[in-house]
């Protein structure tokens, strides 16, 4: 199953999203494997923090907040994002981060109730786990760890579940794992940091009703992009959660002495958001107009395919499903020297990343990259290894991690 | 007491700080009496936040975590905040908004604690008292609601005050609440959010251990900017806080599967921080490198000072410390139709602001305003009045507040 890059040109010529690769501006001689971990900035999301700034901030001045419409671009913005994860417009949010807004729906799901009993599975992405253990500390709540893909056992107030697996970029069967926890009693909060923007989601159609996710990977909204929260209505209007500050009150100009919660999701907001990075994520987001979440998906797959296909004959060990198989758009090796091989490879424009102790992660956004690209992300990683040049002092590993 | 605008003229040739008036760019025609709510942009956090997303973010991609030092903008600004307030460089850290921080905070003070006692006084500023509400239903701590001024009550953990009241620019002794929380027991938390980049602080000095504050009002850094929290390092090292996400953990990078916090302040970090905006901030705290705070604190003074006596003959009534008192960089008017007059006002170019139900707040920030433009400020504002102009049918309410 030999690749070669005639194939790769031919896939460019037939991708339906290949015109959204002009929306983007990348260095000269860098292949981006890693907008899996930080997405590059959409055009359009640089001219408008640039408007934001320059007209919206120093013109306009506290008039934008009414005139340029910031009170509203968290719902806006959210709206955008419901439609790529199959939410009603009003039930996402753009609020915090998903470590904030995680610990946001966790607690409230816990409130009120006895011995309340949380959940996270052992691999699962670090942060959601110490965010689950500081809500345990003050709360008294247990934190169970349920091994990977076991069952759902009985008694769990909330279960955190990465649709895709950061390290891995296996996907979970997230109607199957919401139907298991219908039967159990139990509410699962969805971490969608690394699907949205990536795999065509319908979390209405499949019944989940709690997510969080990351503005910053596939959305290209910026570093540190604020981050998103989706509860559906029913649910949010029964909750109420506990970072209960002034954007979440159902009249915030009023100064009311008392907090009383907007209705629906709008309640899980918190403090007054970061309108620059936040007005970038808005404009990345509009990149999704008119694209067809499916072909995102399946072209990210064959990015990966394509990667996986041709470091093959390498023998490298792969943890991220084969070939032909359901994944996030990523592919991860181990590897002893990953460190210096991710160093060798940078050094020549093909920037993925590495994560201890030994992690080689390629990330394959359908957005921005071609076939031809990541074919010869592939002939370099081939020349890599097989020749050793990882080997020269330069990559060696001095503590930075990137 | 009749002021003229010559003498206004002599006081701004005479100013420490003029030469500050030209790092901004503010619009023409427009005297900006509302940095106390949003900051005008800096010309250098303009240019830093083109050159963060132009450059680190476009070109840079994932290398700028390391390369252009990301990973620790929230303690270098942090450090420079710490030079305003009278903290250790080590003691402040950015992050998150002033809710989310100030619930950081107090669910520290209470963690491990059998039924504590949380308490604001009842006219404060009311996104503070709704975090508190938040965190008492969620952990079942009792929160007190005291009458402002009034002593401190004995058994309370935790009091939330501010340094300058939102409403009224009424400056707190903070040294002696501090004595009397001491004696009381009790750890105060205090929101410097109208006090920093303005006042005179010496926390150290006064005996304050724990802080949060925001990034957007006096210390110019954008629109819904990060905020700060500061704990001296002594208590920082005792406590934990449980919005405990991986940018707090002692060692981020390794994807250790249980959280340990960092050392001091940096464990008050939770999720990856919106680095636009932090940039933009970053760079807008460098407008204070070698300005004495003393020189800013008396400017502010003597800024409202001139307004307030300008304004006497008109007979308002203000809510704010007098001609010659301690007084944040505002002063509030009560008018049954203050809305209407400030929209007038804002029609000439003059912008404050308006509060519901019947406050006009005018801020004097210290950096970018100069003695005419006050004076002239007044003379509107006296035209406005004593002509009545309010009444023409365009400022009439409509909902909308600015």
């Amino acid at each position: 199953m030999t690749i070669t890059r005639e194939e790769a040109e031919e896939l460019d010529a037939a991708d339906p999203l290949a015109r959204l690769r002009t929306e983007f501006d990348l260095p000269e001689g860098v292949i981006y494997l890693d907008g899996n971990s930080l997405g590059p900035p959409p055009r359009q999301a640089l001219a408008r923090l640039e408007d934001t700034a320059s007209k919206e901030w120093r013109q306009g001045l506290i008039r934008s907040w009414n005139d340029a419409g910031w009170f509203d671009l968290p719902k806006r913005a959210g709206a955008k994002i419901a439609q790529l994860i199959g939410a009603a417009p009003s039930d996402v949010i753009i609020a915090d981060s998903v470590s904030v807004n995680l610990f946001k729906v966790a607690a409230a799901l816990i409130a009120r109730k006895r011995a309340p009993i949380i959940a996270i599975e052992a691999n699962e992405f670090p942060t959601d786990a110490y965010i689950l253990e500081g809500l345990a500390g003050l709360t008294g709540a247990r934190l169970t760890r349920i091994a990977a893909g076991a069952p759902i056992p009985a008694g769990l107030d909330a279960l955190v579940k990465s649709l895709v697996h950061y390290r891995t970029g296996a996907v979970a069967d997230l109607r199957a794992v919401e139907k298991q926890a219908t039967v159990k009693g139990a509410s699962v909060i969805w971490d969608l940091s690394h699907a949205v923007g990536l795999l065509d989601i319908n979390l209405t159609r499949d019944g989940a009703r709690y997510a969080v996710g990351c503005g910053y990977k596939f959305l290209n909204g910026g570093p540190g992009a604020p981050a998103f929260v989706y509860v559906a209505e029913k649910a949010a209007n029964v909750h109420s959660q506990p970072l209960s500050g002034w954007m979440g009150h159902v009249a915030p100009f009023d100064f009311a002495p008392d907090y009383r919660p907007a209705r629906g999701v709008a309640r899980f907001a918190a403090g007054t958001p970061p309108i620059l990075s936040l007005a970038a994520l808005d404009a990345a987001l509009d990149l999704f107009e008119g694209v067809n979440l499916a072909d995102v998906e399946a072209k990210a797959r064959a990015l990966g395919d394509l990667f996986l296909k041709c470091c093959a004959p390498l023998g490298l060990e792969t943890i991220s499903p084969p070939v032909g198989a359901r994944r996030g758009a990523q592919a991860s090796f181990i590897h002893e020297n990953g460190f210096e091989i991710m160093q060798a490879l940078i050094a020549r424009g093909v920037i993925g990343d590495f994560r201890a102790p030994n992690i080689m992660r390629f990330g394959f956004s359908p957005l921005f990259l071609s076939y031809v690209q990541v074919f010869d992300a592939a002939t370099a990683l081939a020349d890599v290894v097989r020749n050793e040049t990882w080997r020269a002092p330069e990559y060696s590993r001095r503590g930075a991690v990137t």
